[in-house]
């Protein structure tokens, strides 16, 4: 499969991004949507152990959505030791960890401790077990780290893909500058107090028409909520252009009603 | 399907916790692994609007794997306003939102929304467009806010179950207090400074003994490092009995060989 193309146009590797290790993955699509996962996240070095029905598998490159340059560069490795022998650091996802002494992280501990790694100049690996059983004790013994996903203890089962999911996305956020919240306004832009302030007097003056603040106690207050509302919803420019059309056609049509 | 039993024993259900919303889904397998993924996170509401194939269907069972009880009291409704009528705060998941004046925010900070609306004892729903479209604009015009995942911009594609993962996954993470990092060391505990020096001690000895530490010069930075080695390692008390017995069998073959 080694240079086939149609592959999404991916970011540069580089050599120091964390490695996923499938151990003896049982299912060709579920290394497709590994592949997938890790793709989403940022992540592109793929390594196989032992997978049960071989490889290359023509299903994985279907089950991938596109992530085929991952899939193209995977290696296959027969042992845990072989895949993480060039390694400096090794993690292993385990969501019940018994009588084993290591640190334990969770996945946004882990995915910090790998992005410092990489800024070491250190080459790290994840590995995940199989479908069914998970890694085995043997496997775990080769990981410096155990890695833990805080979920619903009453149900933890993740498929393949979902686990990497998981990881490849903290390990995209370590270096994320996103702002938790951002006020879209395209090719507009929120209002000024003035423009606001201009369409609060046209909307008062229209209500003064038409008798709606007749009761002289309320109006101060009825203006006063009124203000409050259209300020607090931060609204655009643009959007007051089409408030002003509001209340200027319901004020006309209101007049030409009248006898 | 409602009473069906064999789902997990899954964990109490509050009225303020978020509801997915599916909007008119194309698989049921895909509806079946939403369920799977919100029991992951700790999210039971579900809803469904316009499923194509209609509902219930048996394979939506199948690929829970055993989050029964969220697809058991599962509601379908025609339109997302009937889906939406109940609720106070909306939020839709988008991966590309364009020509749209709203907020937008990260699943992390809608997670931290959705739990302070919950907090507050208002009812929050979070939509999920359908596999190949996405969400469309009059869906979006129903919601408060988006949420865009922070993602590899090259690759966002993410399917159903894993987009409802990566928000039930925050969704967990806003209450859970589990420590980034921790030293699992089960039955046993993390060696005592004294016990690591009488190890320590028991080693120097043995080296003494056969010559290994014989240059005079050398001889400080040596048992330095061997001792910065041994508490850098957070060794316990168990592997310092295992370490203990390592040395006595290594220095007894020795001396056994001796002539």
């Amino acid at each position: 499969m080694t240079g086939r193309d149609g592959g999404a146009d991916l970011a540069p590797l580089s050599p120091f991004d964390p490695v996923v290790i499938l151990i003896r993955p049982q299912l060709a699509e579920n290394i497709g949507t590994t592949a997938r996962a890790m793709a989403n996240g940022g992540l592109f070095h793929l390594r196989i152990v032992a997978p049960r029905d071989g490889w290359p598998q023509e299903r994985a490159w279907y089950a991938s959505s596109g992530a085929d340059r991952i899939l193209d560069a995977a290696t296959v490795h027969e042992t845990v030791d072989d895949a993480v022998a060039d390694l400096h650091r090794v993690f292993a996802t385990c969501p019940r960890p018994r009588h084993i002494i290591k640190p334990l992280m969770t996945a946004r501990g882990a995915a910090a401790e790998l992005r410092t790694t990489a800024q070491q100049g250190l080459r790290s690996g994840i590995l995940f077990g199989p479908e069914r059983t998970g890694l085995d004790n043997e496997d775990m013994a080769r990981a410096d780290t155990l890695i833990r996903y805080p979920l619903n203890p009453q149900f933890m089962s993740l498929n393949l893909a979902q686990a990497v999911l998981v990881m490849a996305y903290e390990w995209y956020l370590t270096e994320d500058t996103t702002p938790e919240q951002h006020f879209m306004t395209n090719e507009t832009h929120v209002a000024t107090k003035g423009e606001l302030e201009n369409f609060n007097a046209h909307l008062l003056r229209e209500l003064d028409a038409c008798g709606f603040l007749r009761n002289e106690q309320k109006k101060p207050g009825m203006i006063r909520n009124l203000r409050h509302l259209f300020t607090r919803g931060q609204v655009t420019e643009q959007e007051l252009r089409t408030l002003h059309g509001v209340v200027r056609e319901l004020s006309h049509n209101r007049r030409s009603k009248q006898p």
